[in-house]
């Protein structure tokens, strides 16, 4: 087991120590499993929690800041958050105005966020929800009914994050993050297997010289194996994949991202090879984002999610964001 | 081999085509090999140029930009960059308040940024230099004389590149880059060891279970071998090594810096254990900054920089930076 930490047990508690030494800027409740923007609640405006199983990391705490998450629900390593944990989450961020819960389609965290929905309501937090779903690969999944959240996650934080900021009301923040997700599609590539600490083996066996086209971020199976490709068949191959499933009608955002253990030199030369794809295919780049965001641990290995995107969702991706993980603008 | 290339002889080439394509802000010329800002020269301002062997991205190319570096001259991996490229680079930034060249401690950079300084100064670049060398594990290593370059060069780059950009003369600003290299002091760790696309196989062995102390970024050989510990074991032995060389008397910037495979969810939690221990020891705090900066392609593990700053320097350091991997402030 190559592993940076103590105990599996503690991976999770320690990550967040971590996290509220490095970024005083937000408030890590580490008992109660909570990264928070430490000027919430932000009068006027509705809040944004998202959360799931940690191991996906800047996934959704590195995305928490003014322009983006109002919170994060860390769970367990690929293990749902509990449903305290985001009533708990929503209570804290809301202003008034409402929250909006940002949940990636995997059945535990729909369950415990629709119970969340519940508890939040009862404490007088008015709540909306939107799943996303993008990725083409599989339908039903070992952790899914329908397809699994993976890329346009960073996406739709992003973009119903700048209009949240913005003071758009709930049913407008809602309305975006969903056109958001309806607009973006995901597939992924393994080139290696994943190692979770409470196992300290791979949880599936990927021979070398092999890779999973259309693999989930917990190492759920994909579509098919191959022997191992060059970068210009997998961009072709994954391109084709989503654009099969969707065919942009105008510009779109480009996300290359790495699945943890992919280095950055890998992923800017794989950036070029989708770029080049798509301009063969006729899809015009409105902007494009490259690196490590919506991670596996310690997979090698990449997804591409495009989202189609009209003069509003372009505005708001291109306005400012401070968080860990993403931050430009003023 | 796990890697996402289309052959081991483009891949730098197909990098700089993809950070072309991500970057509209930064000019990138792949036949030269060139990482500009775009808006250089900038008048009024030193240029900053460094560069070194690819394979330890977001180094160098990812700092350049507003506030950080005016150019970046990438090698083949792990080679080091040509003096005709260096030279280049600073003419191409040379606003004729003359340039300061940030070297990593490697007798093959050592060599060609020594002979483009002869090269720019016959072109009438006003010429600085100033050697990186923080990596207190071992003198003279593979491919070094001394103490090899290794973390601090962020902080270098970081805060020289502040100073140039308020408009700092050259003689200031290598005095300042000059005080970074003396403050800080750098230890590292293999988890695993590292394969290059040229080679397609580990660079050296490191059997699992196993970690190697004092390993530099390209997967030099460190002090010793141990079998694994844990992430407060490590951290304990990393500052301590830091600490031993170079007691701080005042506030320390931190990088906890991943070596490229190593998730982000245990670089946290290696930061608790590594803020735990400086805490212990009596040494302030000033900032932390976790994540991949300094890396070694696909190598796991991690490296502990401490810089200690005085007021100025601090000041530097928060000062606004845009560049692809590091930004903050407007």
């Amino acid at each position: 087991m190559r592993m940076l930490i103590n105990v599996p047990e503690t991976v999770v508690a320690d990550a967040l120590r971590g996290m509220a030494a490095a970024h005083p800027e937000l408030t890590v409740d580490v008992e109660n499993r909570l990264i928070i923007r430490r000027d919430a609640p932000v009068a006027g405006t509705v809040g944004l929690v998202s959360g799931g199983g940690s191991g996906h990391e800047p996934l959704h705490g590195g995305f928490v800041g003014p322009g983006m998450l109002s919170a994060a629900c860390p769970g367990e390593v690929f293990t749902s958050p509990v449903p305290d944990q985001m009533a708990r989450a929503a209570a804290a961020v809301d202003s008034g105005e409402g929250v909006l819960f940002i949940v990636k389609n995997y059945t535990g965290d729909v369950l415990n966020f629709d119970m969340a929905v519940e508890l939040a309501e009862d404490e007088g937090v008015r709540l909306a929800k939107v799943l996303v779903n993008d990725d083409v690969a599989v339908t039903d999944s070992l952790f899914t009914a329908g397809r699994r959240g993976t890329g346009a996650t960073l996406f739709v934080e992003k973009i119903a994050g700048a209009a949240a900021e913005a003071g758009a009301p709930l049913e407008r923040v809602e309305a975006i993050a969903r056109q958001v997700n309806e607009s973006s599609r995901s597939f992924g590539v393994a080139l290696s297997a994943v190692t979770t600490p409470a196992k300290g083996t791979p949880t599936f066996d990927l021979p070398a010289g092999e890779l999973e086209l259309g693999i989930g971020i917990h190492g759920e199976p994909g579509r098919e194996r191959r022997p191992m490709m060059t970068s210009r068949e997998i961009a072709d191959f994954v391109v084709n994949a989503v654009l099969e499933d969707r065919r942009p009608s105008g510009p779109v955002l480009v996300l290359v991202n790495g699945m943890g253990a992919t280095p950055l030199l890998e992923l800017y030369g794989f950036n070029a090879e989708v770029q080049r794809t798509l301009t063969e295919r006729g899809v015009a780049v409105a902007r494009t984002l490259v690196g490590n965001y919506v991670t596996s641990l310690d997979m090698a290995g990449c997804s591409v999610t495009l989202c189609q995107v009209d003069e509003e969702l372009l505005r708001l991706w291109d306005a400012p964001v401070q968080t860990a993980a993403l931050r430009w603008g003023r």
